[in-house]
């Protein structure tokens, strides 16, 4: 129990404790790292020297910063000496900060009272396809049943390089890109705006040690490596993508922009939600097994707010444990190359789909290729997004009581530019 | 002239001014930003304040920095302004550094007393696959003659997004990646070393100018967002791609590590290299049209040296004018869908590779896949690269007595670390 009063369905309890950065609205205030607590904020540039455990003590600067880098980039001691010492810092038993007014007056503020801002510098951003759901929905699609799974995607996590520059904090608005898409088959391809606009539900990591170019990393070793989670929308033109990807992948049918949420869940906070690993078969080469538990009981929905709507629909629920591959062989395959991984690098999960159609984490695969309608609320329908329609991603976890939660990343899609094409 | 004395083969004559990072050898001096002059670099931290006209007098600082990306963005004027500047202050009849011994001591220092660094900060990489004999070559080899070029490939420039961790400066030795990859096409995938390793002949361009997220690019203005050109060496490990990059395109095979070169030719150095444009048939579409020559004519060599050999070899020679698609169709392409591009931005070439077999740009397609040899000095062959073989790409203009020259890039193999699997 901590001394702040928190709603006890809130997802910023005292057991997550999650890392963001955020400015004070209407102030001219730089950006600060913060740690959210209930309908609060908790300053940590404000608090700085109260950090005073055998790691932190000599590296405080770190929460002057204007992102979470060099904090992250102290290493694990450094995130379980944060976490313990903030967890007994806001303890109802603990003073320090409760009974120092004029302290706790510049240290809390409230979370309706920011703005809040991408929480690393993402020096690459990639995204994966580890949902087999997923793989094996679009591969049926695309292919047909008999050749949904490529021969590769049950030997090593398939990913593909994103772009840092356009990954955006929850909130920012995203434009409905204009692309070259091929109406028929048989006919020249047109420039327009895209016509099959989606999201895409993922979650994604953010690495906390770097290795040096030409260096792998073991899997016994990949923990060290992985700081926390966040959500994810990977926004993608269907349209444009269908055009363009081969042979090289996609590229501007996802580089119009990707939404995190604000705050980065550690993995010490998601621990109590390991679940068992999803069953690999057959089982992956040497460097890539596991046997410790690293698979995540996450609740995942997403939901649609129609422009002109004031409810919204929830369209889909999913679950972080569908995921084939673990996080810890998507890192160790990612650097298996000598690829230098750096400190906020970002790792999506790619699209996570569950077994059933309720729980697919894209319109693509929900209208099953715009063959049939989503309810919305109000007898609304989609097959896919529609300008000035609302994305919101939510998730959380919740077991004997705790819960722990990633609050939401949402974006509204606003309307193509005009060509004079 | 100059009053410095300068090769009459150099690459870096009067007319080029390529600007790099280095740092003096055997000191604890910060790297600083400079001009290659013949085989000396003029040290513009220390020449700072000569720097007098109305867009650099007040921007000084930006040649305080340790990389080129504020002097960059100050824009076009400010690239004029410096260039203007520089040829004045070098020219023999200028005495305001000639005739300084003392600042000229301190200004002035030579190529083989420092390490190069690279010259920018690179947010975001992108490699093109624009060479038509390239994509040509490589299609016909994994498709046949039938279905060599892909139906997308004359509508749009195909591009990927690269890693942009991995990008060394010239030198930097590169380690064979360790992968997987399927020997035979019944049999089950192995983890090794990479046994087709190759280099790829490519050029990239420095974005010079932001766009905002949503905000695209038009053909008109392409001109201000492109700084100037390097060398690139992109590293490909062929057997780990072809098993890899299905459907999401090239990931390990290429992020083990891409090479460029430390100096950044100027597009205004490069102007009276501009040649036609190739001609593309059929005519793009209106957005990517430009009339003006964007082309340039820029020879291209490269060469093995193996590791107990003395003597290099130059196993192909290109050019940079076989480019189908422009650097500004790559530029409005990128950004066609909103993508936001930002200041020191990496946009390569893809292998350029002229018409003919000893114009190919790869060693995939000078061996024609492995199937034969390519000769090298002393009666040594190659297929692809050996350890130790060092890979030596140089580029140069050259017309009217005026040399404009890029330098080399350079990388040296080393072996893969050996798997416990
Ligand atoms: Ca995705
Ligand atoms: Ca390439
Ligand atoms: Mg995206
Ligand atoms: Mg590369
Ligand atoms: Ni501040």
């Amino acid at each position: 129990m901590s001394w702040i009063s928190i709603h006890e369905n809130t997802d910023f309890s005292i057991d997550n404790l999650p890392y963001g950065v955020f400015s004070r609205k209407n102030t001219n205030e730089e950006n600060h790292i913060g740690v959210a607590i209930g309908e609060w904020i908790l300053d940590l540039f404000v608090i700085r020297r109260l950090f005073s455990g055998p790691v932190l003590s000599s590296q405080q600067h770190v929460f002057t910063e204007k992102t979470l880098n060099n904090f992250i980039a102290l290493g694990r001691p450094a995130w379980k000496e944060a976490r313990t010492y903030l967890r007994s810092l806001l303890d109802k038993e603990n003073g320090t900060l409760r009974d120092d007014l004029c302290l706790r007056e510049r240290a809390l503020v409230r979370q309706s009272d920011v703005e809040m801002h991408l929480p690393v510098t993402i020096g690459d951003y990639t995204d994966f396809y580890s949902s087999i759901h997923h793989a094996t929905n679009v591969g049926e699609m695309f292919r047909g049943k008999a050749n949904a799974l490529m021969p590769n995607w049950k030997h090593l996590p398939v990913g593909y390089h994103g772009r840092a520059s356009s990954v955006v904090v929850s909130g920012t608005p995203i434009r409905r890109p204009n692309g070259q898409t091929l109406p028929k088959d048989d006919s020249p391809p047109v420039f327009g705006p895209c016509k099959l606009f989606d999201f895409e539900l993922e979650m994604g990591f953010i690495v906390g040690k770097e290795n040096k170019l030409g260096e792998t990393i073991s899997i016994e070793n990949a923990e060290d490596f992985i700081f926390g989670m966040v959500l994810v929308n990977d926004w993608s033109a269907r349209d444009i993508q269908k055009w363009e990807y081969v042979p090289l992948g996609p590229f501007l049918a996802k580089n119009l922009g990707t939404s995190v949420s604000p705050w980065v869940v550690t993995m010490d906070a998601l621990k109590p939600f390991t679940t068992e690993n999803f069953p690999q078969d057959p089982i992956p080469m040497k460097h890539l097994v596991h046997e410790d538990p690293y698979n995540f009981d996450i609740n995942l929905e997403v939901a649609i707010r129609p422009g002109c709507a004031t409810k919204e629909s929830v369209v889909t629920k999913s679950n972080f444990k569908y995921m084939y591959w673990t996080m810890k062989q998507q890192l160790v395959h990612h650097a298996s190359s000598g690829c230098n991984l750096r400190v906020g690098d970002l790792l999506a999960s790619g699209t996570i789909s569950g077994p059933e159609a309720h729980e697919f984490g894209s319109m693509l695969e929900l209208s099953w290729r715009g063959s049939k309608e989503i309810p919305l609320e109000d007898g609304v329908t989609r097959k896919f997004l529609l300008d000035h329609d609302e994305v919101i991603i939510r998730g959380h976890c919740q077991k004997d009581g705790i819960r722990v939660g990633f609050g939401e990343v949402t974006g509204k899609v606003l309307p193509a530019y005009p060509i004079s094409q």
